[in-house]
């Protein structure tokens, strides 16, 4: 231990762990065994220009303290200590404590430019989320690649001038003209009715929710799209069958959450109408009085348009247009229609570009029904994350219920693919878990790949072993788990277009299945992994991830490597407190204990018997 | 008329006219009216190094006269005359006379690099042709666009990684990657059921014979690119569907000529086996022990190997290859099976890259069977046609019976929309039917647009009542017509893919099929425009196609231009006699007469009244 020293993860550090409600109370001690040191100052900062300088207590037994009051507002905030010296030769001068990356154990800077700071994130409500939600199990449907309904695989309503593909085996491409545009969407023709059907398919595996790719009317596969907010794609099926699948699948306990795709919409929708499908006289594009002509930024009307990541095809809207706020979360809008539909949630595309006040708008609509979710597409750790200048909202409450964690993903393949060290991962964990408000930490919606990313089992180089180990890390990690339709068949692919192959029905591996269906089938046998508290163990080798409450546990060590571990549990160390003595986990673990090439080991049962 | 005078089209300075049979004579005339001529020799001269002169005899009444005999075997014959010169001054000298293009009048030249040769086709046998050929009207079907049989337009068996268009009204296009290769093959999915429901709309038109492109088992749309010659394309149905699609047009006295690509195969065919598909070690691509390693040239084993136009995708075959020859046309072969079946004929695809002896082969297995016909793809006049520096044989007796009349539609073109000169359009006619045996005349396969060309009402810019004169000239020039699929419903575009659209069931332009089907009924009613003797009027707007025998007649006078045209009887001009008295014609056509604008005039009845 270092003469000075604070731990954010320790309670005799810092109480309580983690985010706060604002006007919650932080205290704050520092261990300093320096005789040279005068005094500390504890600095708490925020990126509104606040700093504030409070010298700490003495307790007199080599600790400072102080209770810092947050009483100035929901938000993120940043602090460190600064050590006051007066040496032997009677020399003053400052050094300084702060954060190496994330939390937990500091260090020790001499400058103050190289100071990192630690974070505490101060929100203002919890979100709690329904059961259907928090304990639940979800499974990303891509509509175009799950399953058509329909006799002889015929295609509803096939678009003018685009593909169908010939087997539902056949790689998927993107077919570009020589400036690299899209020339033709292709299609593989899933729809409502084939979803509808393989219904026995999803409770077999276990699920309890889906989140469906967008699924309103738009010109290519992915219908990120839109051309009519408020009409379902007929390739899909009709408003009817949408309807009758909802039905169907909340009479199976599945709920549905919705892909919200609110930042731009299709070249070719009604509200831009660029080929002329909608009039020739309607829309932003053609019509300089069109009522849709303030949703977007013209730069040079009408060729030259404000648009996602310059992409022509998808003119942006201005978010701050009060006509499309209204549009989209207003009495008539677009989200009281879904909602009132029946649809449980909605996952916001690209948070980053949609103001916080535009998501706030949306959270108010949902919290107008009972029991609606509403998650965000967010890359990275959603705390602290900066957009455009401005620091985001999106978790202090009122905003989102949870985000995308693709975290996971990354720590997941970092720990089975590039031999970084579980401690690495345990840091990288607890860091997150500190920085988000505890329910919002339970609300990740998890994922070991989606629509957007490579194949799982293709970054595992199809090792289906170790894609064992990933579904068992996105059961077990707090959050909802949400497998990517057809991961758990066995599918492989690059990114987009091979990660949306169509689902191999007539060749589902069975290796991958059950791999995926064991963890599924012991979430739903311990509840306490959908709500218990987490803490995550480590050896050299061997991650473990333990979820318990005031009864039950389940502790999972996972062994990513291609040889056999064997754990002692002298071995075992963890970043935060086991709540249990070393002794009662050798009663659990016994003193060593092997694993498995690529596998895991599982205990469950009561913590505190 | 000038001093020195011969004309090949007239029977005053040359019969017979056109070709002849081996062993005929020849007898030429030619009128010198110039007191320094003292002598005329006839020049005749052939490929193979024969040049004969021979000093024509003096009549006394200004004209020099051979009759040449022709008993140095088939071929083409080229001749001209030299004249011998003693002036005033004591000088001799020489002058040529020959032709100016093609046959007819010729004119004097000073210099022997200066004349132009007329030509004398001497044939070795009269091709003549079954009536089912040559009284027929043909359609030619490409047969993944014209109809799907099956409910809901599934396709049958569709290949791995090929494209199905969403929509039968979608626009063809090929899917190629950066190097400018196909990446994936389209279909429409047309096919054997789908031709068979749609019997009753040939038999409604008026259609007795279908030329069908390419049927055997390929990987591209078109399947020029043969995998297996002795295999039904699944796409298209099975062979038991084949053989109920044939025997019910067969009912319907619809005969069937089927598209023989004998000059190269696909890639990935059971004969290369590039990649593959038919087995690890099969296929002269993958063992030079294979079979088939003889039929194809390597250049650097296994990847550089002759192709046809140097696409890869297309290996060609070494035609003198005695196994390939016997597989083809050898007593247990690919025409054997296929004749056998039932088919009535075949189109050889690029007759130009298939050896003399090969086509001979391939003739020699038809003439087995009763009635079948044999047709080539030759773009020019065939008569004199030089491919790989040797002169071909296709019509000079037991090679072709006739080829594709692409010369039609060329003409047809100028005429139509190029302000060609009806002279300069019969001067082409009279030389393609001097060059060509009668019979083979007869039997030329007439297109106005094919799978090889932009459509039809496309090169007329849409005009439809332009498309009715196409439509004209195609029946009534001799030759058996062969309408392009879709043509007759309206179909549009430029050239591959845009000429492939799928036809258009669902909005036959009612115009353009009315312009076909009544040149159609005409011929119908009009046995003699089918086996007709031919000759082309014309004045200075108007081209007037007259097809007569010892009894009836059909004359149909043009009028390509936007205006209305008056031809008056004095006006009216031939390059070879008019059968009848221009008093004769008189009383059929009126003294004038007048054309609408884009018009058609039609006279018949008995010629010799």
């Amino acid at each position: 231990m270092t003469a000075v020293y604070f731990n954010s993860w320790l309670e005799e550090y810092k109480t309580p762990f983690g985010a706060i409600l604002v006007n919650d109370f932080v205290s704050f001690k520092i261990k300093v065994e320096d005789d040279y040191v005068t005094g500390v100052t504890l600095v708490v900062a925020n990126d509104a220009g606040l700093r504030h300088t409070i010298p700490m207590e003495n307790y007199g037994t080599n600790i400072y303290a102080f209770d810092y009051f947050f009483n100035e507002g929901k938000g993120v905030y940043f602090y460190y200590f600064e050590l006051h010296y007066l040496d032997a030769n009677n020399t003053q001068y400052k050094r300084y404590y702060g954060a190496i990356t994330g939390g937990g154990a500091g260090r020790l800077v001499d400058h103050i430019d190289e100071i990192q700071t630690y974070q505490i994130t101060c929100y203002e409500k919890a979100e709690v989320t329904p059961n259907w939600y928090r304990e639940g199990v979800f499974y990303q449907i891509f509509p175009d690649r799950f399953y058509n309904g329909n006799e002889t695989n015929v295609v509803n309503n096939p678009k003018p001038n685009t593909f169908i593909y010939g087997n539902q085996h056949d790689n998927p491409m993107y077919i570009k003209d020589e400036n690299g545009d899209i020339s033709r969407w292709d299609f593989f023709g899933g729809n409502f009715k084939g979803i509808k059907e393989k219904i026995p398919y999803l409770k077999e595996l276990g699920i309890t929710g889906i989140y469906f790719n967008p699924i309103f009317e738009a010109r290519s596969n992915h219908r990120y799209d839109t051309s009519d907010y408020l009409t379902i794609d007929p390739i899909l099926g009709t408003e009817q069958e949408f309807a009758a699948l909802l039905q169907e699948l909340h009479q199976h306990d599945i709920h549905v959450i919705l892909d919200g795709v609110f930042s731009h919409v299709g070249r070719n929708s009604i509200y831009f109408n660029y080929d002329g499908a909608y009039g020739k006289t309607n829309g932003a594009y053609r019509n300089i009085h069109s009522r849709y002509y303030p949703w977007f930024t013209f730069t040079r009307y009408p060729e030259e348009y404000r648009s996602w990541w310059g992409v022509k095809d998808l003119p942006e809207i201005n978010k701050d247009n009060s006509e499309f706020q209204q549009f989209i979360y207003g009495n008539t809008g677009v989200l009281q229609k879904w909602n009132t539909f029946g649809v449980d949630g909605w996952r916001l595309d690209v948070a980053d570009e949609l103001p916080d006040e535009f998501i706030a708008g949306i959270r108010q609509n949902l919290d107008q029904f009972e029991d609606k979710v509403l998650l965000g597409e967010v890359w990275e750790d959603a705390s602290n994350k900066i957009s455009y200048g401005k620091r985001r909202q999106y978790i202090l409450g009122n905003h989102l219920h949870g985000v995308m964690n693709y975290p996971l993903r990354e720590q997941a393949l970092a720990f089975l693919t590039a031999g970084c060290l579980p401690e690495v991962i345990a840091r990288h964990f607890t860091t997150l878990q500190e920085n988000y408000p505890r329910d919002i930490f339970y609300n990740s919606f998890n994922n070991i790949g989606t629509h957007d990313t490579e194949r799982i089992l293709t970054q595992l180089n199809g090792d289906t072993r170790k894609l064992a180990l990933a579904f068992g890390l996105l059961h077990l990690f707090p959050g909802v788990p949400c497998i990517y339709y057809g991961d758990e068949a066995g599918l492989t692919g690059g990114k987009d277009p091979e990660n949306r192959k169509f689902f191999p029905w007539d060749e589902i591996d069975q290796n991958c299945y059950e791999a995926c269906h064991k963890w599924i089938t012991l979430r739903k046998d311990n509840p306490v992994i959908a709500k218990g508290e987490f803490l995550l163990l480590y050896t050299q080798r061997v991650l473990g991830v333990l979820r318990y409450d005031a009864e039950d546990f389940v502790l999972v060590f996972f062994n990513p490597s291609n040889g056999i571990q064997v754990i002692t549990i002298e071995e075992i160390q963890t970043l935060r407190p086991l709540p249990i003595t070393k002794e009662q986990l050798k009663a659990i673990i016994g003193r060593s204990n092997t694993i498995q090439e690529s596998g895991t080991l599982t205990f469950s049962g009561k913590l505190f018997d």
